[in-house]
């Protein structure tokens, strides 16, 4: 059927089920298409197609409610709900997003970007219900490697307990990102090899009826016994421990089987988990053989063959530059451990675990234990590089403030996709933390102008043995200029003059200095000449230079990655004030106070008026307003 | 045995059994009196008087590392290791902290205060063993209530997997802070109901031999039914599951039980869980009783009757206060619901509770859940009152930046113990709430300045319905002042002026109000007429007024409770900044880029310089070199 006509999924309830398997094929063409235009999460969607038609149905969205976890695999969803038409601008600025939006359609109930969200918001909305005494479905998907992270834990426990209605879809695809790890994972492995477990229920049964009749010295235990052997009729007895009704595994893309088991499941009292077992990428070979994450989110891509529309960008990856010198400096320095939340193909640390395996963690979606893991290591004088994306690190505030900036210890954080990330949109953009780090006693923050300062960044942090350290690099690659051999320690807190002047002086760092630079140059043919300084320590900061600055009495302009309150702009008033340069005119450019939604990096930048234009114009205000006071005062 | 003179725990190892129960008997004396006039957390301490002699007896710290979850249980460990003579000034300032503390001893190896951390550390101390190829013990000793952390379940599922040696020692005392809530709680009341299963072992040995003679249908299953058995020889199938040996549970005041249990333990290749029955309290009538968590942690007692030394204080705690008015508008709003994490007594939330108890949850120590499910019950239109500690915020940062403020719901967050909290120390202190949410788009924080403003702000907040909103109040008391019998609904960012002024103006919230009043009051005496303003809305704040102050052009003083970087005062010098005063005098007065010990919260302001006095400096230096610029340029 033509995908683009679909407004509402109520039509599914007229369809059988050959009619709903040719409409799976025709999603998984639509879906195949599509994303060879304009990339995204094409493994995690193909590998729901059947799951996300059954869900809709059997259930009656948004009465219903569909709680996709992390989100990226709720295109299909989107189809059904009326979206088709909208996939040309999948990702892209004003185009749909790739999560769940609320204010795209009333079927997204909820959003989500970040991991194991899904069942506390299943909670509250089931709570709500309740307490409303409405008869409403609560249906949260989760993915197999979600459900170790720590929040996700904490709400099957409450929810367990509680005995709340509600359906967990545990959607088991044997990958998180990468391929799972984690004690839970082997659990589900137990249960997925124990294959069709219902299938020995009669027998077992018969064995039930027998054992009273084994011995006559057994009639104390009997009781027990026949409690004990309710583990052999659910084979989910991790869940049935927790409260859970536990059904499956069932196959994900039968129809009938998922048709079936829902059906079952919306009868059931109290908490259910029913295991689906998915394939990612199922329905396209290339995505269907990927063993170690690629085709987990993707850009644009050759249909026919599956090999990636290359990127005219050649130089290293920002991951692969942090993680590969971290690999250089481990060969002699055996202090060095590396730890990833699920993340080694993303932080590029396939290199490190291969050459040190004993000396690398994949500890899976977890990032309190990851960081707290981390400080355990540093007590006993190990150098633990943690390597998270900066809006994940969100997730591990508390224990980078109290177990590693508490006790201050040698924890080498490196902040990867730091600054706007583009295509991933609101819930990934690595903005706050600056602003969330910088207030922590003890941290060093630093951030390079290009990927040789980077290297000498990192060996910067290895030898660094005074308290925590984190090293902020962005999303995609690096400039592309000429790398030292030889690998440098930078002074802590010193800055860099990139380029001198009178009129003016930029502080900045990171990704945002070329921008500086282009700004100094169209100002410098205005006839204003700029200074831009390489702010590269952003905690602690050059004391020095900026006194030496600041007694210029020019006016000092800031520009950043990032949001703006609490940020580095506002460290530099603060500086200002507590050194008493009250006539200190300062200006700051950065994230304004609100949430920046998808697309192009340098559209977003414009959108927000973050971009060299800006900096001349403020520039040139403050040195026109400043030189016209200087002139009346004489 | 005089306790005072123990230097070292090594002198365990020549103790018999009945000399080591005269020594817990010795302990628990030394405790109970000198608690009586020190407070400090007695409950928890009296329950692990013999666990922690038997885990001195049979491991050799610092070599092998016990790790104590939350740490308020160390305080018999701290007298084995020879701090028995500090305790006459325990949790006061410069005085022995309530927690462990690596500068106190090498025994001390991990510092904590937040709860569930301990298997992440663990994890960290095992793998830098094993990379080093050492072979000490690693021992994490977790109570009941910590193990439903988000972080200490990541822990468990990773620690299972990689089955590192370690041996996680269970304090199951059914109770948190108040009783145990949530489905791990079941899981450990099933097993501590199985009792003696062991005991069992024998007649389940033999039921297993006649099972495959029960009959020839059964060949094919008798493989799984021989496995499932194992459920029934081992009671700890939960964490079985995972992973782990589990051994007990045993009685945690036996100590040759204790002995003989760890001694096996360390013999045991992998993760080893040993489930150790302590009771709170034991060993003192009052405490032994309490079963709401009176006697976790308290202030000085009576010894002879368990009579609490009464607080002078007689105004209304800030909890009740808050909860309290929270339960008399959920009379007439039927969308309100409270959620605490673990908390229901120090957040006063019983009354609350008693009355709607179906809308009340507690969900145990998970601030992460508790946040998300309070965002998941605003998406339904519920007006969700999510009680939580300032300290424990930290741990759902994330979840307040995506799920309440990326959504921008309706949930009210009741900051809880917001500043300095004096005894419990470093790791309670509320300084970082400020600077940690006010870079979030969409949020509203405010503070009262005394309890009658408290109970309009919650009618403030509850009437709210265009976001996220925050109230911060302190640990203790109020001022006492006369209560409005109507609620009334402050406008949003507004502030108050309590005191007019020309020459300076005071910027301050809150708990450093009445400092402002008496420092203006002295300001008064010496000529200088300061104003003092209750900047009540952190944020958004009153830009009005705010441009009336500044356009005054004299200078401008803050006060916050919190941490200077990134905070209230920060936000100000921003607006300055923005709104082009840049000639504007701005002074900061707040809390240091440290971390701030235990002791009295007043000795701890004077400290670090937060008191009247200083303020009436500064003001006074700022306004005399304000009035010296101002006349050179006239």
């Amino acid at each position: 059927m033509d995908l683009h006509t679909i407004t509402s999924p109520s039509f599914l309830k007229e369809l059988d089920n050959k009619q709903l398997v040719e409409l799976s094929e025709d999603i998984r063409r639509f879906l195949i298409e599509n994303l060879s235009r304009t990339g995204g999460h094409i493994g995690p969607n193909l590998g729901v197609v059947e799951l996300t038609l059954a869900l809709h149905k059997v259930f009656d969205s948004p009465a219903d409610k569909l709680i996709w976890d992390v989100g990226h695999q709720s295109y299909v969803h989107k189809i059904l709900t009326g979206r088709a038409s909208q996939f040309d601008s999948l990702r892209q600025f004003k185009g749909l997003c790739g999560f769940p939006k609320r204010i795209e359609s009333d079927h997204d109930v909820w959003e989500t970007g970040h991991s194991s969200t899904s069942l506390s918001a299943a909670m509250g909305m089931a709570a709500a219900r309740d307490i409303k005494k409405e008869k409403n479905h609560v249906i949260p998907i989760i993915g197999d490697g979600a459900l170790t992270g720590g929040m996700a834990l904490e709400a099957l426990n409450h929810i367990g307990h509680e005995q709340t209605n509600m359906i967990v879809i545990l959607n088991d695809n044997e990958m998180s990102i990468a391929p799972n790890v984690g004690a839970l994972h082997n659990v589900l492995g137990r249960l997925r090899t124990a294959g069709k477990y219902n299938k020995a229920k009669d027998d077992l049964e018969y064995l039930m009826k027998k054992i009273p009749a084994v011995g006559g010295k057994l009639a104390a235990t009997a009781e027990r016994v026949k409690d004990s052997l309710k583990y052999l009729l659910v084979s989910g007895v991790f869940f049935e421990e927790l409260g859970f009704t536990y059904l499956g595994p069932i196959d994900g893309h039968n129809l009938e089987e998922l048709e079936e088991n829902l059906l079952y499941a919306k009868k059931v009292d109290g908490p259910v988990l029913l295991h689906v077992l998915t394939k990612k990428g199922k329905g396209f070979l290339p995505a269907e053989q990927d063993v170690i994450g690629t085709w987990h989110g993707i850009g644009p891509y050759k249909m026919e063959t599956g090999d990636l529309v290359k990127s005219s960008n050649t130089a290293p990856s920002w991951s692969g530059l942090i993680a590969e010198t971290v690999r250089k400096l481990a060969r002699t320095d055996e202090r060095i451990v590396a730890i990833t939340p699920a993340m080694p193909v993303g932080s590029k640390l396939e290199g490190f675990a291969s050459e040190f395996p004993e000396r690398m963690f994949d500890v899976g979606i977890a990032e309190q234990h990851a960081t707290t893991m981390a400080a355990g290591l540093a007590t006993q004088d190990m150098k633990p590089f943690l390597a998270i994306y900066s809006t994940f690190l969100q997730r591990a505030y508390d224990q980078v403030l109290h177990d590693i900036c508490r006790q201050n210890l040698n924890v080498f954080i490196g902040i990867d996709r730091s600054g706007l990330v583009g295509a991933d949109g609101e819930t990934h953009q690595g903005v706050f933390d600056i602003a969330f780090l910088r207030h922590l006693p003890n941290m060093v923050i630093m951030m390079p102008k290009d990927e040789n300062e980077g290297q000498h960044m990192v060996k910067t942090a290895i030898e660094y043995n005074d308290g925590p350290i984190a090293l902020r690099y962005p999303r995609g690659n690096g400039l592309g200029v000429p790398m030292d051999s030889e690998l440098q320690v930078l002074p802590i807190g010193s800055w860099e003059v990139l380029k001198t002047g009178t009129d003016a002086v930029i502080l900045t760092f990171g990704t945002t200095i070329p921008m500086a630079i282009h700004a100094a140059e169209q100002l410098a043919q205005q006839g204003i000449n700029a200074e831009v300084v390489n702010a590269r320590f952003i905690k602690p900061m050059d004391v020095a230079m900026l006194h030496e600055i600041f007694s210029r009495d020019v006016p000092v302009v800031t520009i950043e990655e990032a949001v703006l309150q609490g940020g580095f702009g506002s460290a530099v008033l603060e500086f200002a004030q507590e050194s008493g340069y009250s006539n200190a005119v300062i200006d700051r450019l950065g994230i304004p106070d609100e949430f920046i939604e998808h697309g192009d990096v340098a559209e977003l930048m414009d959108e927000i008026h973050l971009n060299s234009d800006e900096v001349v114009n403020r520039v040139k205000m403050h040195v026109q307003s400043t030189k016209k006071a200087g002139f009346n005062a004489l």
